[in-house]
């Protein structure tokens, strides 16, 4: 899950949260019941990447400031991620010096358990939960109506489309909560960052001009000159979904298994001057679906296909409005109930 | 640590002596006063290869035989090796299906703290603790008599350069005997296999013909060739020491962190029918120390090193009468005091 640079925004922008609900929320009366047990905080999709490193710093740093009159306890960091993460990378990235931690890493789905019953005590989770388990199979069925023939997202699709996805969301979000909530410490917090849509774009899979969108119309064009086979394309689909806060929220009450302690809309400032030039907006695009791409249509095509991109972008209103494009996510404490 | 071959041997003959502490040895009533803890097992110094696996899946059975008459706690089992250790590979051998324990890794040196206090159950290192932290500086130290000019290991020099190798050791294992009594809980275990030789050879510094020996005499050909300077060679040392049990007991006790509830000595069986040619003899060194030659020396000499090597072992002692060359390790199960 490569998109460090947006990442890096969207980090900055929940660190504040985050450090106002360890301050008022976390209950160390309660954690440090069992006195002798090191306090332990998982980073869920960690990739692998500095992000992660900063993100869990500023957590340890929030939950010290909680224990400045008490014996500060031992803290354990699990770091977590796909099997196929790079955990050799994120390794070398590792502060030797002046770590105030024990660090481990799990490899696996975070969709299933990875942590033995309620042995954790924070569980962090950012630009994560936007990547499906898996492409719902509806999409690349040609029989059923949610078939997304010639396109590689849901965004311009009808909204047959969309609501396979918005499906597909919503089992990932139950397991992943079902899951969660037999690891963590009934006095333990979740903190979730999700990438997202306001409420307010009420049609979510109409919304045109989406960079996938137009990743998709490139491949379209290879098609048509004869570069791909259109059947392929339409097998392809990214297993990427961009929830909104009501979305989101009924998800989490219908599960039962936490209690929502604060919801907002994070709005990450100044996108447009951050990612201001075309180069730059076709590596971002590139890193993050470089290797989806590269698996299911080979490596071969790659470079012709972002600099058909990057020509398309040009003359795109992604590109020429980038304001429109602002990257908001959705920052949700929870607790289990 | 790619000695796979030959530590695939050594842990088969461990299991059952880990089998038999762990069912007369470990404490479960203790173990299990924190009902709702599961068992933390960890492999220090587990390489990446499927040897680990084996292991853990062996402690992992003998632990459930205590259980029997018990509730099933849940295990968490944590994979140990240095940052540079390729654990990317080491997950992608991890089983997925039917796997029953929580795997995590931890990543850096045994011979500082890795774990949480009293966290871990059952500790397991197996053909680790035979290479040292680093090289004994006296060694690569022209004013010093244990200075081992002309040669890559203790093997074959005079008396001051195994002892320093031999006071490298003592320390190393005492570092590591410090960190682990913290980690372990009271009523944990932990088994050892450490490669060795027997007693009875009390100079084991003038024990010739070894392999490591071999590789330094190939090395010196090549600098008398000008393939390599001898300067070169004469920094080169192998971070490798092989202890006796005598030497070993005395350092544990020494130490005075543990007890020592059993100590003995495994003898590989029919070492020299399982690794009979001479193909394979050079694959095995070569794999061992690849790596360290590589960083030092740069990879352009290997090819031709090894071939020397082939060479050389083809017509030595050590290739005509393999059985004296058998695999020696000390099995050694340590209790915290």
């Amino acid at each position: 899950m490569p998109y460090h640079f947006v990442q890096r925004g969207i980090m900055e922008t929940a660190k504040r949260m985050i450090n106002e609900e360890i301050a008022m929320k976390l209950d160390i009366q309660k954690l440090s019941l069992a006195a002798s047990e090191p306090i332990r905080i998982a980073d869920l999709g960690c990739s692998c990447g500095p992000n992660t490193i900063l993100a869990i710093q500023n957590i340890l740093e929030a939950l010290k400031r909680k224990f400045q009159t008490h014996p500060t306890p031992e803290f354990q960091v699990f770091f977590n991620d796909q099997v196929s993460n790079d955990f050799n990378s994120l390794f070398a990235s590792l502060p030797e010096l002046g770590r105030q931690y024990y660090a481990a890493c799990v490899p696996g789905s975070f969709h299933g358990r990875l942590f033995p019953t309620a042995s954790l005590h924070f569980v962090y989770s950012s630009c994560a939960l936007n990547w499906l388990s898996k492409v719902p199979k509806e999409v690349v069925d040609k029989t059923d109506p949610a078939w997304n023939q010639g396109r590689i997202h849901y965004t311009g699709a009808p909204k047959e489309v969309f609501e396979a996805y918005s499906d597909q969301f919503a089992k990932d979000i139950g397991s992943f909560l079902q899951a969660r909530v037999k690891e963590l410490a009934p006095s333990g917090l979740m903190a979730l960052v999700i990438p997202a849509v306001p409420d307010m774009i009420s049609h979510p899979h109409i919304t045109t001009g989406s960079e996938f969108e137009l990743v998709g119309s490139c491949l379209m064009d290879m098609a048509k000159m004869g570069i791909v086979s259109e059947a392929r394309i339409d097998t392809f689909n990214l297993p990427i979904y961009y929830t909104y806060p009501k979305e989101l929220r009924q998800i989490i009450e219908g599960n039962g298994c936490f209690s929502i302690e604060r919801m907002d809309m994070l709005n990450i400032p100044k996108q447009h001057i951050a990612m201001p030039d075309l180069r730059q907006r076709t590596v971002y695009i590139r890193a993050a679906l470089e290797a989806l791409i590269e698996k299911h249509f080979g490596k071969k095509i790659i470079d012709q296909l972002f600099e058909m991109y990057s020509r398309k972008l040009s003359e795109s209103p992604i590109f020429l409005k980038p304001e429109n494009q602002k990257t908001t996510a959705i920052f949700v404490l929870l607790k289990p109930i």
